[in-house]
């Protein structure tokens, strides 16, 4: 079976609006630090590993679908998983999660360029396999 | 032919993250003031119309494409048009255009909800046809 | 001895800016999740005794001293105490920590309003006597 | 009779909070868009003279007094000048104005550093000259 990464927040009251509920740009800074708690959690460490291979992450396309707000001081869990692992990309799902309901999800495309030049780069092995455990089955 | 929205923007330092381009989220934020812009252009008054029909607006799906970075002090322009006029629901599609070039677009989908009961309501024929003519052909 | 206010943070990369440092607005959210977070631990709940008494907060000043920057992914502590408990308005100290090293900190004067009528009120007792364990030596 | 900036803005949804009104960091983001543009006014180019003299800044100290709150939608403008023009640093005043009214005022100190060492460094004396009808009589 598959692993997804797990990290709790709590809604900050900057991050709400007029509304009283999480702005919709708000969920694209919670699934950064998914990514960004995932990465740690499979490597330890971003930046060593990225500057040993020379290489970037660029977004190519984010997608959320919103079900149920988030409202100032609630609490939620970051589910992070990967959804495809290609040759010089990664799709990324992430699930927002209030007490085991699902209240918003998306998914990330990051493509792996070469700091240099900016081309698509091919993700190395070294990558490839800490990132496989958390595929999606 | 449709109309479009059109409105110039400039990015601000505060938008620009270590790579030195606008962090992803902050063009939900851009998407957001093209939306505003738009209904300023078909209605006057957002508020004004909404209060008179007890209607509000939730997000309900959001997707972006980026193709090419915006960077600190970069002008650009907003590009709004419908992609989908439903019968509780309007799909606006953005495009963000930099010296002509579009380097980002994407896609939001708003439900018409009734104020008091949260319930998906019919888009009054006043604000459809307003809205009608930015319909994409 | 006064108590203080101590909560561990994590800088998010969408904090940072094109120097690859914490851009300057978002010490105002950190201070802004510090005065939740001494509410939380003075009262177990905000909104319940706010609303019990009628009563809103409003900022009236805020200044802050910058020392050293924050980079992505450093973890840090917000240390807040109250340096002025007056008859309608407080005023909190927040510094940020990095271990044991204050890198930013700041003062932010609160006023307490009522609800109704916007007009300062006088800090009701209860929330006095909760509040004076953090008032600095 | 000194100069000042003068620069049209107009309030976001995303910046406003639960209260109707515009949350207090995003005031040090107004403020960091008048001093791009006193800069643009006062020189043409930012980066073009700072490259030029291998210069960098850094904000030191900012303080913002709350007088009355903006909402969604409101139309404002950016009034900036210059408080004190030191030997390595620069104090910034900012009004935020709405018809004529100061609704929100503020101060940044700015060091100068040397982008090589990041140690104090003197204003040149063509950044001077060219502040010098910013600061108050």
């Amino acid at each position: 079976m598959s692993r997804s990464l797990r990290h709790p927040m709590r809604v900050r009251y900057a991050e709400c609006d007029p509304q009283g509920i999480v702005f919709n740009s708000h969920y694209l800074e919670y699934f950064d630090v998914a990514l960004t708690e995932l990465w740690r959690e499979a490597f330890g460490d971003y930046d060593g590993v990225m500057d040993e291979f020379g290489l970037d992450i660029v977004v190519a396309e984010a997608t959320i679908r919103f079900r149920s707000p988030l409202r100032f001081d609630d609490v939620f869990e970051l589910c992070g998983r990967i959804g495809r692992l290609g040759t010089t990309s990664a799709t990324f799902t992430i699930a927002v999660e209030r007490v085991g309901e699902v209240v918003t999800e998306g998914e990330m495309r990051h493509v792996f360029v070469a700091r240099e030049t900016g081309a698509k780069a091919e993700i190395p092995d070294r990558i490839r396999s800490a990132l496989e455990p958390y595929v999606a089955d």
